[in-house]
C-alpha cells in the first residue's frame, strides 16, 4: 500500500497521535532518515528543526492539552514519486485556547520508506479571523 | 544545474518576483503540471488551490504592496529525489501592515521539471509575538 490511501492513513496517524497524546505513535509517524532535516511549525510558532526538537515539542504540546479533536477537511494528496504533499484544513475542537479561532491550514510532506510513508515536514498556520473567507 | 544551488535560486526567484511586483516572473516560478494541485497559503489566509487562484492572489497582493523586501534566514533545502522542500524564515520589511510583527516561517515545495525547479506549494505562516523565541 503506497498510494493515496496509504498517504491519507499516514496523515491521519499524525492527528490520531495528537488526539490520543500517544508519544510512541507520534514518534513512528516521523521519518528517521537525515533526522536533522525534519521540520515542524506549530501554529504561530517559529520553525523547529530536527527530530529531537520536533518530538520534544510534541511531548510538551500533548502534555499541555487535556482534550483536542481534529476534523480534517479539504484534504489533498499531491503525489510526486516517493514524496507526497498533503494539504488540508484542520478544524480543531479543544479545551486549550488556540487563538482567535480554531482553524488551521496545514502542509504535511511525507517520504516513502521501506516501512511506509514517513513525515518530514508538518507546517500548521493559523487562519486569522479578519482574513477568513 | 539541478542541485541545492538551483533550488535556492528557484526559491530566491519567488521572493524576487514579489519584491519587484513582477507577475511574469511569478508565473514562471510556479509549476504548470497538474495545475489544480498547486497550493498557496499567504500568512493568516485560508488555503488557496489551483494555479489560477494562486496567481490571481499574487497579483492582488503585489498590486496592494508599495514596498516589500525579504531577508531570508535559516534556509534549509531538503532534497528528496526530484522534490525539494525548502524551509526558511522570512524577515519582512514592508510598508504594508502585516500584523503584530513581520516574521513569517515558510515551507516551499519545488518539483524538478525539464525546465528546472518549479513551485508546487508556498505556505507562509505568521510567527505570533507571544510565542516567539
Amino acid at each position: 500500500m503506497t498510494g493515496v490511501l496509504a498517504v491519507e492513513a499516514a496523515n491521519a496517524a499524525l492527528y490520531a497521535a495528537f488526539e490520543a497524546g500517544d508519544v510512541d505513535l507520534m514518534e513512528s509517524v516521523w521519518d528517521v532518515v537525515d533526522p536533522d532535516q525534519l521540520v515542524c511549525v506549530h501554529p504561530g510558532w517559529p520553525m523547529l528543526r530536527g527530530r529531537a526538537a520536533v518530538l520534544r515539542s510534541w511531548s510538551a504540546v500533548m502534555a499541555g492539552t487535556d482534550y483536542i479533536q481534529f476534523f480534517l477537511t479539504d484534504v489533498q494528496v499531491d503525489l510526486q514519486g516517493a514524496v507526497a504533499i498533503v494539504t488540508c484544513t484542520e478544524n480543531v475542537l479543544t479545551s486549550v485556547d488556540v487563538g482567535a479561532n480554531a482553524t488551521v491550514v496545514a502542509t504535511n510532506v511525507f517520504v516513502l520508506r521501506a516501512a511506509g510513508w514517513r513525515l518530514r515536514v508538518h507546517h500548521g498556520a493559523p487562519v486569522l479571523g479578519r482574513l477568513s473567507e
